[in-house]
């Protein structure tokens, strides 16, 4: 997951760079970064917490110059993250750099025990630093040069922004897989970001996506320079319109909100035969909303708020005694009892990971008096981990690569239990096109 | 506003008065306090922030006993709010005592004049005080005897809770006003709390509403004791339905989602011989999304998220430059262009008072790119100020004060503007009942 | 214990009472506020912590007007001791009122019971509390009128500062138990302050103590005015040249730290015969470092800083395990080995209250391979609890209540020990008047 | 400055880290760390702040095994120092590696420059850094050959502690100028630190120093092993004896003590014949106490506390207005009016470096009413910036660079002013040993 924004040619960069992180959020909230470049030199603010934390005022006005690069990074376990958090800078031969990085490289190990066999130092656990590293070793004079070759051994899914003391350089993989797109800041300059959604907060207009296998490079006095590294074979990430990507954003020219809600749509047709009555469609709120809206749209069926989301969650609340028992969930997700008591209802949310939430909301709806829960997923069955960037659990704590659909249905204790097929589920989102769909169907497509 | 709850008999009574607390935090969320009672003794605890941040498991563990009572602050002005936090704790006459209300006391400064000309003192400017001084000052006996002629002086809408060192006496005024509700927890013992989202969160059973007039009376090995203080004149307040209470809540019998539901349908209704079309009926987030669901399930028209509200908004955040307008409102709630861009929209909200928000709200989706954007507010015109318990600004500050609903509609830079009729509003919570429904009739009704 | 300081007649009245405040932290570091008054209102802020943390710009900003008072409290047990701060602050017949105290009143529970009787409420476990109903109450016309009366109801050790919305009235009790002391501020106006060590930090000159009895008015545009309200019976606390005030403040006349000084002679003098032989004087830091001077000036024995004091300690280090025995105590006074193994060591400190510090102070010392530890105390043995302002334990806790001078000695296993005699201290101090030496000789001479 | 320890072979490894940290506290307070290693893994935790706010129970737990090394960040200028804290921790050819660092390594940036043109990168600022990529780039098979190899081309003055994922190899440079002991631990294993102020804290037995030159080499299930790597040239840090280290440790079997100590009586002796008649001796707390204690007992002059200082200086206290000038330095300094009244001082601090604090001690003395201000130095005069790892400011900013004696005698306004000869000082400490004295002579001994 995690988010990346570059502001480039706009004395306001630092500023704009934090609200654009402000607007990706949701891709990370344990770590948050920007590194600023002014008079040949780099300047970086990163720590653990929220971009409205870390970015204070004095923060800001330290990052000076008028380019920068930022970088949220999502929660992972581990034990000082602040070690892990980005821009991840070096000196080098040609100077100093500064890398933000959204993806995963999957060759990762191998060139980084290449590199140690070389005599190279890691200090931390990002990839990222291969990047410097290859970058710092190569002997060309150039560091566009450099970057190009570093990439030759780069394989994964990856949006690089790489920093040097006057110029940007933003990348991307030649699937394409994690979404990049271009806007122009009204206030001057250009604004890189990994969700469109932060373009209307900086006032920018989208120009377009990055190309796959496109490097981009900001300079000086000069427009833009693109140079097409790689062939492109293109293979958006499914799972960006499934559920990672706020639903105000576009990607690669297809809206997030509207991919959501014809999913849900292609639900309630594959229910269209199918012998239950229900009384409403409820979302998971707020990961279900598109799609149950869409679900009610093509059914008939009312939409109704059944479960309504407590955004007052604190992270040091008083811990449940055992006699309250789902208080935990409950206390973030509350059942609209007067609504759904006697009621059969359709729930939706957008995928099944562990299947635990799954199982503890339909049990407090059932408690709430539901006469039947219908639970219907806006997504295919999740059988494979993800190498491609996005934070999967291992193999064996997937519900679906340990229980076929009924067994699952079973376990959640629904009264019944549909998916998206995998072909649905490129329909809803567009099928002009392949996507990276890797957690659905194993179909691992980046190759060394 | 405020938030008050009650735990009688059970031995978790602080830890479950926090949970109720916590799931009434859209109440009030300045300050919050519990008083608990324990050996003829009274524990409080109270401070400025979230119920989550207030009440640690220290806290907790000071405010020991089988009985509670609590309290949500609304955030209002003033310099140092913690000395008006609540509960009000005192030393009298017949021992300890502590008091939580909810409500507005409207001869409160005749009374506190009274005192004060009697040779009294008060620490706070909560009119909470003046209830305590009445008791104190009594000579009766019993502090049943003293409460009820305490009351006999008090004119306004109030609940009031007030806990003894052993027992707890539980007070709706006559017109039953502001809600309170009695619950029967699972775990032993009752609640009573402002509003039924509570009690799920506590594993309560709804008993029944507190009535208007009415003294509940919780003392050790008894049922609760119910004494009539007053001829009830059931007028409950209307602004709960439209804009204050949880929507999972249920109010004197009529649930909160629902009513506002039925004024959405209202709108749609009195909308079908207009002239306008519009493509989508767009929620003002959260506040407006039952009345939208209604209307678009009257009108038919597509109900959509149009705009997308951001939760990671911290207190804390970079003051935008001038470069930057707009940004406050947008950090918070964001178009989503691609969907609205070019398209005529039906925007709902719940109310409207001072008309700035409503301003941005309007300006915000043009800007983003919206044809026409069409008002619509699922209440009537806020034309006076509430003095029974609701904050609402000054008549000056109120638009539809100064405001005919076409200037309205010009100050905010609508395509049209409708209001629900009071008849409407009455109509869509049920008219089986008179409402209190001073902010948009002016009938002061509470009389001295 | 606790600090008070009024500042009457300059325009940074809340930010140089802060200043004052903060030279005498050493009286109280659990809570502290202040209460400007300006233009007929008060501004109060108060809360839990240290003045460098409670006193913000913001705060500062808060607090206008010419005039202030404040308050530092004494940390003492109980649940939430933010509702003890002061200033107390009322309402009442004649407008507002603030007020801060320092001692405490004997028959502050009689007077309670009194008012509450009568119908009064108490919000708060502070005798302060009684002062202000006891002006309420009062039917005359001038405030200093009822603070006349009301002074007739109150018997103990007082220092009072009452500010209404344009005067401040400073009271001493008859005795002078508490320090007080006025001083002219360079920058304009007075500052009243418990310990003269806040003047110099503010620019003030010190004028004279406020005598015993008296009360001091400051109005605008006069001269203070005094009026003795009571017969002087001049008493005043020996505790605070032996152990409360800071030493480079001066008390009545006399200079704390040449009073400690003296002390620390006598105790020399009265070892002159004795057989012991010891290489070195070594003071329990900070306290004990004046009479060590004296004992070292006197005697002729090397002065030496045996022990070191750790000033890093945190709030919320972590718990030693069990193999880390002593590590607490160590952790903020360290021994040093180098100087003291083999010696024979002469100890001293202010005080024994309850003789565990003493005796791992002997302890440690020991283990860093003190031949012989001989413990002097600055001041005679504490037999009897202080009810004059001064936060001692119970009489049960006092060691010297439950234990003879050669039980102490080996109860702390020191190879000698020896205090000062009543008159011995009366001497070291100046035996020119008479003391409050109720803690040494159980003389409890305030009488209603 | 900073501090590192290491401890090896108990199973409390971290806690004892943290412990001996804390007592290092005075070497550094910007941030610190602690590496553990367990099974073959290594565990940091680094941040801001102070030991007691980094080393939470939490932090403890997650830092597991048997061995553990630290260190504490002395303040350095800076944007985001966390970057810069210690242990430096690398993944290299060899397995995981971590490093803490006391010292400074003069041909730092030619190394760097020379691994950089070799294609290494640099992360931090810190030279701990180069000593990593030297071990990482070294061919050899044993760690303990490739940090052979890499100290020689490192030089400087250091300490170093690496520990491996199953080792700790402590290296003190040739010439000893930071000290480094060894201790051993009561409950099991070794210790070795910067000071042995530490060994007390967590019961350890003083063994021996590390000896100038030597690398020892711990390892499970054996003795520690002891290496001479460099020909020893002994030039232990006299500025450690003068300012750095804390009173109570013992140096290369000197006590810092007793040598301030002797430092004043040189002071003393060298004023015999002077003219200058005071009344006592006053030192600048803390820094200034052991000589002048060694003066007074010199001179028989009366040792007198005539500066208090105050302990309660927080970080975010109000900034004071122009009309309380000294304020800031007076909040931390008191001059004790009643004691130096009238009075001829001689003051006594350890050294003068700026000369701004001398000069404001001065004058807020003279403020006081001293008659005349009498300044020592119990140091010569610091003419030279010290590169061997203590952070003294540019060459510029030395007041003894840019005055002479009685220029600064005339800057600081004192009525005279004496240093030690650099003699003087070798003498103090002890003439048995040649010492490391750039600072004051310009000798900047170590060669590349």
């Amino acid at each position: 997951m995690c988010a990346i924004v570059g502001i480039y040619g706009n004395n306001n960069a630092a500023r704009l760079a934090s609200v654009a992180l402000f607007a990706m959020q949701h891709r990370g909230q344990e770590a948050t970064g920007i590194s600023s470049s002014c008079d040949g030199k780099i300047y970086t603010k990163k720590d653990r917490g929220l971009v409205s934390e870390v970015f204070t005022d004095d923060a800001l006005k330290y990052l000076k110059g008028n380019m920068a690069i930022g970088h949220n990074r999502y929660s992972t376990a581990g034990g000082d993250s602040i070690l892990d958090a980005q821009p991840v800078y070096a000196k080098y031969k040609l100077g100093e750099i500064s890398i933000v990085h959204n993806g995963n490289l999957i060759n990762k190990d191998e060139v980084r025990q290449d590199l140690i066999d070389k005599g190279a130092i890691f200090q931390t656990g990002m990839d990222t630093e291969n990047l410097i590293h290859l970058i710092a070793k190569n002997t060309k004079d150039r560091l566009r040069d450099r970057i190009k070759e570093a990439l030759t051994k780069t394989i994964g899914a990856y949006c690089f922004i790489v920093q040097s003391r006057a110029k940007q350089f933003v990348i991307r993989d030649r699937y394409g897989i994690r979404p990049l797109s271009l806007g122009k800041l009204k206030s001057g300059g250009y604004i890189v970001a990994s969700e469109t959604c932060a373009f209307d907060l900086v006032d920018a207009e989208f120009l377009r996506d990055i190309r796959p296998g496109e490097m981009l490079i900001f300079s000086e006095n000069q427009e833009p320079e693109s140079i097409q590294l790689f062939e492109p074979e293109y293979r958006p990430c499914a799972f960006e319109y499934v559920y990672f990507a706020r639903p105000d954003s576009v990607i690669d020219g297809k809206s997030v909100y509207r991919a959501r809600e014809d999913m849900g749509k292609v639900l309630a047709k594959n229910d269209e035969n199918s012998h239950i009555k229900v009384d409403m469609v409820i979302p998971v709120p707020d990961s279900g909303v598109p799609a149950a809206l869409g679900y009610a749209a093509q059914s008939g069926i009312p939409f109704e708020l059944g479960i309504i989301r407590n955004h007052y969650i604190g992270r040091t609340f008083i811990e449940p005694t055992q006699e309250m028992r789902d208080l935990k969930v409950k206390m973030k997700l509350s059942p609209m009892k007067s609504l759904i008591a006697g009621k059969s209802l359709l729930v939706i949310d957008d995928s099944i990971v562990r299947g635990t939430t799954s199982k503890r909301i339909v049990k407090i709806l059932k408690e709430a008096g539901a006469k039947e829960v219908h639970f219907r997923v806006a997504s295919p069955e999740i059988k494979f981990p993800c190498y491609y960037g996005i934070d999967t659990p291992h193999k064996e704590e997937l519900i679906s690569n340990n229980m076929s659909k009924e067994e699952v249905c079973k376990y959640i204790e629904a009264d019944s239990l549909e998916y998206l097929s995998v072909e649905d589920l490129v329909n809803a989102i567009g099928n002009d096109r392949n996507y990276a769909l890797e957690s659905f169907d194993g179909d691992y497509f980046v190759k060394e």
